[in-house]
């Protein structure tokens, strides 16, 4: 079984194979280009140079390419680098495969899959329900593989709908909690909550945001999207204005993305929903990589403060 | 000629036709239900009560409903009221019309028209062009009369055209100071700017927000419109997400409703002109009230400052 | 059965027993005292004046006195007002007690107290099942007639360990879908959390803040109470100061009153899971009281934003 | 013609006059003295390390000198660096001046002073005009010459006089569309409203702030000559007292430096008219080093955003 | 002696001089005119109605006049009203004069001047002595009988005076503690630091802002006449600036109205001293008026907290 | 005499005791261990790196071990660095010892006891006084050495007790000034507002924040010793819960770490004389390093600001 690259000690040889993240080109002081790679594995990242490249070089060592590489793993200002030695693009008849590079939810495509038409089952409204499965329908590749952000939590393959099953297993608890919540609506808010982040990253492996996302962002885009999916399945009546004030407002305030506050209860819940599950994806992620008695680093997400994980944790 | 109600000083008797703008019912401490009436013609509003009213009188004496009446002006708490000696909904053979009630844009209809199609002449780029004038062709009616708010400014019939057509003559010029403004770009964006207001507002004489309008908001509501348009106009490229981009950040901030803070050259002139546009209005409409020498009411909009008029205007 | 004071129409006589919430002395313009009564029972409160009071009126019509009164509901400035024909101090023969005019939880005292002790028995880590068993063995009879608040959520008899209630309910689910959360110490926290609220305010049925409420607050007067408790029940370790610091950062932020935020997981979770059942609790009540279609009125502990009932909502 | 150093690429021998815009003296691991020299022309900077240098080199090569140097340029932590090979003070003979290497307005100062004339020549208003042209008169020279800022906009040769140029082009077509502004009053404000920065600027080739600048700033400064000019000028009436609240009241609020925000009509315009010609004149020169399709770096005077230029710009 | 209105119970009859701070007129329901006045002695204020007045009333019954009154206190609205039966103005036969009306500082002009003179002697700097002496001597009258403001502190005759030499007190024992702090200085600033009032309020008896006030402020009308001031007696150095900036910054931030924050010591101790004398006086006399065991009404000025004093104190 | 640190120069040879302040492991690019080292004496700190060290070198180079070192004072990435050529642990003969390495207050530790004890003397209430001095006992020898705080303000050994000091001193003159004030509620509030960072703060010469300092705040431990206090003592009374305000609400604002702002007067003014001396502290000793007429560094806990010393300070 495979190590990892987080797990490489300073001075260590590393001799295996790698995915190529980023790849961004400079010039050194001699006037010869470079390339300063960013590596993956499931486990983490690390950072190369590979000096005096080529035009060809430039042209193969792209991001999302694996790669043949041995070399040792080094220390630059504070941070580990890996010296490369030989480097080689990665052959089909190598049986490596991007897929084995990239962490994963910890549920299988599958069975978020099941959890997700289960929800649909569930569903009695009938507007609000055919409006749900056409976008699963629509979107289910992609949705079944994209993270939910581009850092900060669920950002894995499969990230999105990962988020999306936790979110409903909790509204299906507070359902159950307080019986007056509209199981229906609140279900069909979170499983169309984030869906136009699909058009809002770029992809799976190598997420940033697109034009699209940065000029108009996933909330926008979402509405719209919900507007014109009503007007193809033509249905009409205040359940899908009702669903577009639930994804429009789910960031909770303006200066948080929400140019309009939640104005109705399931609103407000999904939007309680949606903190509670990436708080504590965040959360736990973190604490994961902490001792008992030790503070974990900040996360910026979180306001940037440090948690601790008390003594009495039998981790 | 009418001299309008905003003239009649206290104890004068009044007798003549007005407009009721809002009708609410209440209960008398003796147990007999009457009308709380708002009326307004052209130079402004007064309140009156209609006692011991009857079932029918409340079917009558509804919003939109032009009366006769004949009464006398009171104070009451400090301000004016309308004690009135009778009533009657106005009739056919009367001769007056809602319009003849409500205040209007300083410029004609059709003059406002031909200065939005002059605008859209001007425009070169093919794409930008056929959205506008697609958007004008379908809201004509509409954009022509609505005001373009419920309140602060250019809260008049054509209000909304009118703001537009001020807002294209600054850009104009703002395009011959900085001719590296894209001038299609600006135009498309100020004509399109507020056009979601016309499904905010619910309409021309007694405009308060629609349900969507409380919940959706008309930024995100035209946003997905012009989607829509686009889609139907075939027209693809950039330039349907940029002008979308401009009316999303037209507010500039997103605690101002606008999930996206401007982020190309013209959305941020927009914004500013916008800004300018609406305060002058609200500025020269509150500054006419007053003398030189004194202060304005203090104006809510403008961060609720009380603004000066110099003696030396010769007013 | 009784039918509350809230039901009750303008012009409509009044003839039964009810609660004095408050009474306040004024003077009148001829000179002669007053009293202005708050009145309640189950359904609401009204106000009325009893006027030309003697020395003895003001001793008998306090606060928690019941009283018999007949007389006519009226309008004062738009709300409604109980003139009083007549009134008495209720006796003891009149079989009438203080508890049949106030509001309680929806759930019985017994029913939470064993939902209470249902979950200290789940709890495993011996120091902190024992904290927690010897505070509310300390505090069992306020705890379960105390309200939550003065005003805002959970606001009537029992609110508190309704609200306690509720939380654990949440918490068990919680813990279900995120395995890594400790149980014992969330358990533990949400019990505790709001103790200090029995030092806070001043009772169940006329509730304000005491002196102490006031100058020091619920969350430093608890935080102290632990370490007392701890102190007397010799419990040393990390568990301690961990549950004081989950009390101390419940409310998320030093400007909302906490002046550490949470930084332990099950901190940041019950901080969480007290915003959504305080909110439930307050979106629930109001929406009670408005059909389909309507807005609830604004409220105030929300941002002040009015909630929209939706129209297919089948209440 | 002159490359520029702007146009340079990383590897290139450099060998031509530049000027020193800043030196710093440091010292070096071996224990020897170096400067580090900013080094200037029309087109941008570059820094440069002279190592080894003699008391006479530190008396030399000090800032608003030029130099003629050979090197080449390097990179040095991602940014151009100039390795020089030999370098000597201009002389004389060498037949450059300062001026060739600082940037300028895009208008000649002859025509900057013929448009300021021209204003004051449309000037009715006898107070405002004999003040504003006295101004004009005191501070001729140092108004054509300085920038308007020492860094973020027109922070160039003659900035300043560009700056009140294009806005009382702006002012004058303002004027025309709202005829109910004060020219005389806004033209005077303009013209007037940053003649503070010549004392809270310390020139115009290495502009910095003075003494005055940090402890006073330019609005209170410029407020106070505004008092002492009219005393002089044995003028009274309104007109000193608003000129001085226009000055002040520029920058809009508090906290952007203004005590007392607008309070006059033409206050409020000075304040819009200064943002957009200061917002354009950023924008327009940052956009135009990049091309279509790209963003332009953060912009820190504009909240820190990075501005996107269309594809379909024609650049 | 005489008692004061404040001291009058509702339903009592009052006979006596008291002072008009302000009469506004009215029309009533009858229409015809009235004043509503406010009338002061040195305990309080009560407001009066003078129903059908005539043309001579109104010239008559005006601010700064003392009136002869004879009618009843009653109750208006929850408010204390004085109910008019007879009202002259007062002659000069009558003996009475505005001063024995209003309320004045606890300690004595001619010790107030004094002390101002002492600390000028104390000073060895001869520049700021110089101009600190110059001012004291320019504004001498209105110096020793302003209020130090309209309302919030100080707002009594005498009451700059009074704040200026509990301040120099201070400033006496701070400088003894930090022997490093300048006392000639800090002297200099705290006598001219609200100098500028004496323009900004508009009298002793009815203080209101100026027209000035409201558009410039004190804080740059002082800045100004310490520049005009230093001019005329030819000082030059750099005490003159340190002693604008002391000035300007002594509000403390931008959005006090300080548009440079304290950037010296003694600026930074001007602004602290300010604080605290400010803020005892407001204290002290809110506590002044309840009983140990209560707790003073809100005070706007200082967050809107309302202050408990201890049972123990004995008061 | 020793000549300290902060003056020497770089390239000087340093050959003296010095004690580490702080030691972290590092592994170096060729995969050795490394430590580095802060290490101080009263004039500053300065970093030094010791190269290939072995599990001994670990266990020796420890905080608050004193060396013996010689080496040279190099510059790395423009700070000073101290190149070691040979270090050792000081040994009992070298008769040198913590004390002389860390910055004292400069008034002596007996004076400082002798001025809290005559302030304990001059109290009259015995509630307070009997707490006051049952907490000097109990933390008498900690009191007089740990710093006020681990940077900013009295960062030095007995900071605490001079900070005290300073302020009993201010207190006393205050009391003078304003006779209303509760001169033995100031006095108690002022010794034991900071008491609580004697558990916040980890120790004298190497301060940082202890995990329950971290977690709770010495503002709230503090209030909850004060309750234990009053316990073990039977004091019973106001007292108490008033003097546990004013150290709860010593920061002044909840966002300040005060979850209840001053609402007694001494409290208020505990608050303020806490600011000022902390304000002077951090000023005087910045203004001690600068020359008149430059600025100091920015003070990050003022603002981050930089103050000016005038030209006229002799200082």
């Amino acid at each position: 079984m495979k190590r990892g690259i987080k797990h490489y000690s300073i001075g260590e040889a590393f001799d295996d194979f790698i995915l190529i993240k980023e790849a961004n080109r400079g010039v050194a002081s001699n006037g010869k280009p470079f390339l300063t790679l960013i590596l993956r594995d499931t486990t983490g990242e690390i950072e190369a140079k590979l000096w005096d490249i080529t035009k060809e070089d430039e042209d193969v060592f792209t991001p999302e390419q694996i790669v043949r590489l041995s070399g040792e793993v080094n220390q630059f200002r504070g941070k580990p680098q890996l010296k490369i030695m030989s480097i080689r693009p990665a052959q089909t008849t190598d049986g490596v495969q991007v897929d084995d590079f990239v962490e994963k939810a910890p549920v299988a495509k599958e069975m978020l899959m099941e959890k997700l038409t289960e929800s649909i089952f569930e569903m009695k409204n009938p507007k609000l329900q055919r409006i749900t499965r056409a976008f699963i329908k629509k979107y289910q590749e992609a949705l079944l593989t994209y993270p939910a952000a581009a850092k900060n939590h669920h950002e894995y393959v499969s990230g999105l709908a990962h988020h999306i099953v936790s979110m409903l297993a909790l509204a299906k608890e507070l359902h159950r909690l307080y019986p007056e919540v509209n199981k229906d609506l609140l279900y069909a808010g979170i499983i169309l909550h984030d869906l136009g982040k699909l058009k809002e990253l770029s992809g799976v492996v190598t997420t940033s945001y697109t034009l699209e996302g940065k000029l108009l962002g996933h909330i926008p885009m979402m509405v719209g999207e919900i507007g014109k999916m009503a007007d193809e399945l033509q249905i009409e009546g205040e359940e899908v204005m009702i669903l577009q004030h639930l994804v429009l407002s789910h960031h909770g305030k303006a200066e948080w993305g929400s140019p309009k506050p939640p104005l109705v209860r399931e609103a407000e819940l999904l939007h309680l929903i949606d903190l509670i599950d990436a708080k504590m994806n965040m959360l736990n992620r973190s604490l994961e990589n902490v001792k008992p008695g030790e503070f974990t680093e900040r996360l910026f997400a979180m306001d940037n403060r440090a948690f601790y994980k008390p003594l009495f944790e039998e981790n």
